[in-house]
Formats: C-alpha cells, structure tokens, sequence
C-alpha cells in the first residue's frame, strides 16, 4: 500500500497545527470558518482520509468485539455456538462493529488472549461463552473493568454475585417445560424425559423444566426419566432398555437433538419425540425441537456491550437477558 | 481502560527524542549504551509497553485476516463453512495471526467492506469464499495488489487467468471418483449418481467425477444418473420414481448429504449410499460421505497468504492447492 497522506501533511499544507485539522475533522464548530476552509482545501488536495488506526490510537477504540472459537465442536449441537457466530457478525455489524475471532487453549490462555487484545487496542469489548464451574475469565474480566458479555449465565460465580457480571442466557428450563406442557395440556400423562446424568447446574436445567411441568399437572413421573451421556446410540439403547423393562411412554422430551435422535430410533413411530437446538438433525428428520432464539441473543449481548453510546462503556452495564426458547413443532 | 504511557513521556523521562526510543525498542544495538540504559530505566519506572496499535499505524499491519461471514446458511451443508472457519482460525493462531469477522449484503458490499478494513489498517489480508460467476471481488483484489486467497477456484475468471490468482480449493471430482471407484473395484456395475440440475462449473463437478469412474470402468450408466434440487424429499421422491420405473441400484454416490439422506431413506437398507461433506447428520446415520479436508485448506490458506515472511506480501504469491477429500466409511 502506498504511503498516504497524514493529518501533519494536511497541517503543513494549510499552514495550521495538527490540533486545529483535527478540530476541524472531529469539532469543526469550534474553527474559525475561513482557517476550516484552508483546511478542508488542503484535505482535498492532497486527498487525506482520516485513518482508522490513528483515531484508534487516540482513543483506545477499535469498534471490534473479541469472542473465543476453538477447534470445532463434533456432534449435532455444535452447530448451535456456530450459529450465534453468524448472528453476532449480523447484530455488531448494525452498531458498525466487527468481530475478532482468537482461539486459546485453556481459560486462563484466554485471558492472555484478552490481554494482548487490549494492549493492542484490537478489541472494544468481549463476548464469553461457555462459562463453567470456577471459571477465571468473568472475575478477571470484571476486575479490570473490561467490557465484557457472557453468553451464558456466569455458572462458576456464586449466586449472589451474579447481579454484577453482564450475561445473556437461554432458558433452557423454559423451553422443555414448554415443550412437557404442550403433552400434558393434551391430556398425554406418560411423557418420559431423555436428559444427561449430572444433577447440578446449567447441565440439569433443561431437567428441572420437565419436573416442574410433571408437578404442576400433579403428574407422578418416578419411572419415566432416563439419562444417558449425549450420543446417539446410547439414548437408543437407554430407551430399548425401558421399554424391554416395561416402561410405556406416550412421548418423551429430550435435552438435546442427539438424545432424539436415539429415541427416535427406538421409540414406535406413534410416540412424539421432542429434542433440543433444532439442529439441521432435527430438521431433516421431522424431529421437533426446541430451538434456541440465537439471533435474539446475539443482539442482546451486542445491545448490553454497548449500551447506548454505541461503543463499549466502561465498565459495562451489568445488563442480564434470560431469552426464552420456543419449540419447532414438525 | 487508564491512559497509558507513550513513547513521548518515555523521551520526554529519558531525555532522548522519540526516534532513540524506538531505536531503543526495534534496533538497541545503533544505540549507545548509556543512552540505552536510561531510556530502559525509564520504561521501566513509567510502565511503558509499545503499543500494538502504534506498530500498526507505523507499518500498516494488523496481524489480522478478514473474512466475511454472512447469516446462517440453513440446511445440512452449512456446516462445511464453519467447520473450514473453526480450523482457519487455529491455522492463522499458529502464525500469530487473528481473524476479523465482517457481513456484507452483497459482492460489491463486501469489497466496500474490504475496503475500509484496508483504510483502517485494520485486517492484513483476506479470505474469499464462495466465489462464483462474474465475481467482481476476485479481479478488484488482484488489480489493487490486496493480499487475498480464495477458498474455492476463481469459478468467475477465465481459466487461462487462473494462474495469477492465488487459491485453494479441494477436488470434488477426485472425492466422487474415488467413492464410485470402491464400489467398481467390488465388482459392483450398477453405481448410480443423485446430483444437482447444474452441468457447468463447480456445481458438476462433483458429478464429473462419477462420469470419470464410470467411464474408465467402461460401465454404461444412462439410466443411473439422477438430478435434483438439493433437498431430502426431493431426493427420496427422484429415487423411488426410478425405482418404480424399474431402475435397479447397487450402490448410489450423492453430490451432498442432504441428497444421501434422502437416498437412503428411499433405498432398501442393502443398498450402500455414499455422501459428500461428512456432516453432523452423515455421522448420526452411519451413512458414509465424502469428508472435505477443510483443516488442510485452512492451512493451506494461510500459507499461501502469509507465506515464508510470516506477513501478508504485496502482491500475494499466486500459490494454488488443490486437496483431495477421501471418503469416511461407515
């Protein structure tokens, strides 16, 4: 790329200082008309355009949001961090924003990746995703006062602190409880829930929706819960297994388009089957699912990184959206 | 984010011009030693550290690659693209490079878009997907020395100008032809084809390949090609209208795994379909496909745009790679 013009090329065609061409670009009001005339003239000639870079500079900003993607994530439901990607390049671009991608090896190489992008001035703000148990990133981030959303509620974080850390999350209880209510209503009272084997936090969730909904309709649902890690074969072989013990579902509710899938396989073609992300899986299989409100929560976290002012504010208003996901009924 | 200190208190502290600074940090051995000792010291009681943005603005490199990421690609295939971006951003990590997202409405959106990422300094070179007929973005690039390489073959460029635009592509043909090719080393005769309406340019040549197999193998095939748009029904429906006509499959290769699903659920089980993208919903059906190498292509992309200097060079070396998927049976 050739050299081009500066701002002290400007100044020394139109005879000003580098301060009065850049009043004349940023607060033209406060420039005497006929000197922002001899300025503008020189801007012309010599065809300066404002660098990106040097505003950057001067004012730390850099319109980029930093957001972590590894190595892909196998399985049906990776597509979905994949898709909120695409939906967060769509919401920053409507604040003139973009988005940097890096990759890390752990957390706390994250957080080195976070650094250097600050120290560089390449990144306004960051979107974390993936929050778990004793996560260092939100703390970290928080007590440096950098912009910062998690997609995802700060699971690592204790309960009572959640209100300072800025998050947007899907709930996932919602969405099965949604979907367990829709069976119920329709009088339906064997509905099964396909889930995984943790008890605690964001993987037992989706769960505590099921339950809540078997409550309420005062639904007893002892034998009617299976669980089983995220693979195809095995929620297959979890559902034969109950059916062979003589288990009877009238439908069943699953955490996840992979558990489905299984239970799809297994299940008479008369029991409806419902899974969760609404995966391309799902999709081409008929399967209903619930699908996550992603373009949503891309403009929300966008929305609550940069407020009102159009750039991240520092620190970041501890803005929180619990985004409700609705099922695709096929 | 506090104001830091610059390269001017460093000189200011060191009393030394700006220039000995930066000797000091980029070429200490022109400095003198005494002079170089107190304008480290003075880095050091000041807290100074060069600033990235500033290294940038001075040699306008960003350390960043560019590429436009549009809204979600819907359907069973989009996978291939998020898949190859996961891999070029581990491909670009490795050489201390990062990636900068953008969204862009159209082809001449997009080089506007390019365009200011240049202005700003803000992205040292791009990645083209999707290249297509009357591409305006592969000759703009190539005409204004804008380090680039496509993914993809410069489908839109005459194919004598190939050669002067760097890129890398994989060889759907040698994908297909390798598929048929197993089945007629079998002995099997009777391969059939499921592909897409198109004959010309890259949407045939996957089904070239079969043509290629079949041809050397000397085995008729007029009746074992059939076309559709690429959809699962459509592809069911095609399938069971020739069998119906009494068209008889030993085997049948597809242009995508959209199509192989829709072949598959309208085959006898015994009858082997093969698909082409190896995705999320190929693995959770068993059915083999045709696996891109997207994490060679992601290497191979940042190889030829960054080449032995470790930084984008202007003009881009014209590299081209060609890579052959293979088939993950199953």
């Amino acid at each position: 790329m050739q050299r081009t013009p500066t701002v002290v090329d400007v100044a020394t065609a139109a005879q000003v200082s580098r301060q009065t061409v850049s009043n004349v670009l940023n607060s033209p009001d406060i420039v005497r008309p006929a000197t922002r005339e001899r300025v503008e003239r020189a801007i012309a000639e010599l065809g300066y355009r404002p660098n990106a870079a040097a505003r950057r500079l001067r004012t730390q900003r850099s319109s980029t949001l930093g957001i972590r993607l590894d190595h892909e994530q196998n399985g049906i439901s990776g597509v979905v961090l994949d898709r909120f990607l695409h939906a967060l390049v769509e919401a920053a671009d409507a604040r003139r924003f973009r988005v940097l991608l890096f990759t890390a090896d752990s957390p706390e190489d994250e957080i080195a990746q976070i650094e250097a992008l600050i120290e560089g001035a390449d990144a306004d703000g960051f979107v974390i995703t993936a929050t778990a148990e004793n996560d260092p990133r939100l703390s970290w981030l928080h007590d440096r006062n950098v912009p910062f959303v998690s997609f995802g509620r700060p699971w690592g974080v204790p309960l009572d602190a959640w209100d300072s850390y800025p998050w947007v999350d899907i709930d996932g209880r919602a969405g099965v409880r949604g979907a367990t209510q829709h069976f119920l209503a329709a009088g339906t009272q064997r509905v099964g829930y396909l889930g995984w084997p943790t008890r605690f936090g964001q993987d037992d969730e989706r769960r505590q929706g099921w339950v809540e909904a078997m409550d309420a309709a005062g639904t007893p649902h002892d034998d009617l819960e299976l669980a089983v890690e995220d693979d195809v074969d095995a929620a297959a072989a979890a559902v034969r297994t109950a059916l062979s013990a003589g288990v009877t579902f009238e439908a069943v509710v699953c955490a996840s388009d992979t558990l489905a899938l299984g239970a799809r396989m297994a299940l008479p073609a008369a029991v409806p089957v419902v899974g969760y992300d609404d995966t391309p899986v799902a999709g081409a299989l008929g399967i209903p699912s619930v699908a996550q409100p992603l373009v949503e929560a891309a403009r929300a976290v966008v929305d609550v990184l940069l407020g009102s002012t159009g750039h991240a504010v520092l620190p970041a208003p501890a803005g929180h959206h619990l985004l409700e996901p609705s099922v695709v009924w096929r």
